[in-house]
């Protein structure tokens, strides 16, 4: 195989439209609104669960793009989604993308609250970006700490709830679905166990390139 | 749902027991030496095609382990499994990750030559760090390019060739196996399109926490 003159943009064209091809051969047809945030997730993860795993709140998309684009921060739980995101894109929309996890005031909070690290950084995040977009790839204490802080009046500009794993997991993601319906603050949650810190990225950066697509088409390149 | 008093360690002790239990349901049974890798790369991921997906050379887990504990480097092909690699564990081997990608000169390399950062990166890691361990979740081409640096004569400490994608992505990996077997490199590569940073860093990490137990079995906590 030869290593020179491979466009990462040209790469990208290709895969995805061998995801829409075969979505088409498996009979899955996406909502028009919800097709690039999903067909970036399996993008970047090969797995076609998520075409049936993703579920989202209505206009959940069209909101969250429309808050990135006018600027609106990111809290992620981690620090490897907080590196996915794509940094050129936010730059271009004068929004950022901040975690908490590693400050040393959280880690003293959370012991203190006898709780963990991820629901010190929400808390902080709540109080500080009220109006963010909330992306969890890993912690279930995050989103369950998210759904009460809706209940005490959060409304953040989107919640991305995308927790990966076997304990609380599945629960807290129904949950804040549920609290997002109910309180008309916009979600898109991956059901079930799977997910993780790249696909909150990935959901990220699919809602970012649209907006900055929307500002203008003609710089729409490569910005994996 | 409770969010005090929900301890990380615990979390992840009853996950393993999960994961576990249910690969004994699916009637698969792990390699004792290869075990801990698969187990964190499903704890990662949730995503049981991994049990079949991971390919080992033979020893590379006890190989891989080894250079980790003697301090050996970590070279990446994203920030992403940069930021995903345990810290404390590095530290306590004496061990670092980089990645170079966002290097300005990476970038100028790349251009001049016609070819992807990820390709410049490894050759800066292989003239630099010639017995790094090579963790690629990425690029494709990164993959590639070792191929052809094996083939010129580098004998790395060990390559996880976990790049994701639909283009490039199965030959790469394929070839790279076969070339760690042919030159005696060990090398943990998962085949078919599943892969990413996420998993490239869950198996730096499984064999950092061992490497780290075998130091001391009584500092094992929750590491994640």
């Amino acid at each position: 195989m030869e290593t020179k003159h491979v466009l990462p943009a040209d790469i990208e064209r290709t895969s995805m439209a061998i995801i829409t091809k075969e979505l088409q051969e498996r009979g899955i047809c996406l909502p028009e609104e919800n097709e690039a945030v999903i067909r970036r997730v399996i993008h970047t993860s090969a797995d076609f669960d998520y075409a049936k795993n993703l579920v989202f709140t209505e206009n959940a998309v069209r909101r969250g793009i429309a808050s990135l684009a006018g600027g609106a921060p990111i809290i992620t739980d981690t620090n490897m989604a907080l590196a996915g995101v794509s940094k050129p894109s936010l730059k271009k929309l004068g929004g950022e993308v901040m975690c908490f996890m590693s400050d040393p005031e959280i880690a003293e909070q959370a012991k203190k609250d006898g709780t963990t690290r991820a629901v010190a950084s929400m808390t902080r995040g709540a109080q500080k970006y009220p109006d963010a977009v909330f992306a969890i790839g890993n912690a279930p204490t995050a989103l369950m700490r998210l759904t009460q802080l809706m209940e005490e009046g959060l409304r953040p500009s989107l919640i991305i709830g995308v927790p990966v794993g076997f304990v609380n997991v599945v629960e807290s993601k129904e949950e804040v679905f549920a609290a997002c319906r109910k309180y008309d603050v916009p979600a898109i949650v991956a059901l079930g166990r799977k997910g993780g810190s790249n696909v909150a990225a990935a959901i990220c950066n699919a809602l970012l390139y649209t907006a900055v697509d929307a500002l203008d088409p003609a710089r729409r390149g490569w910005q994996g």
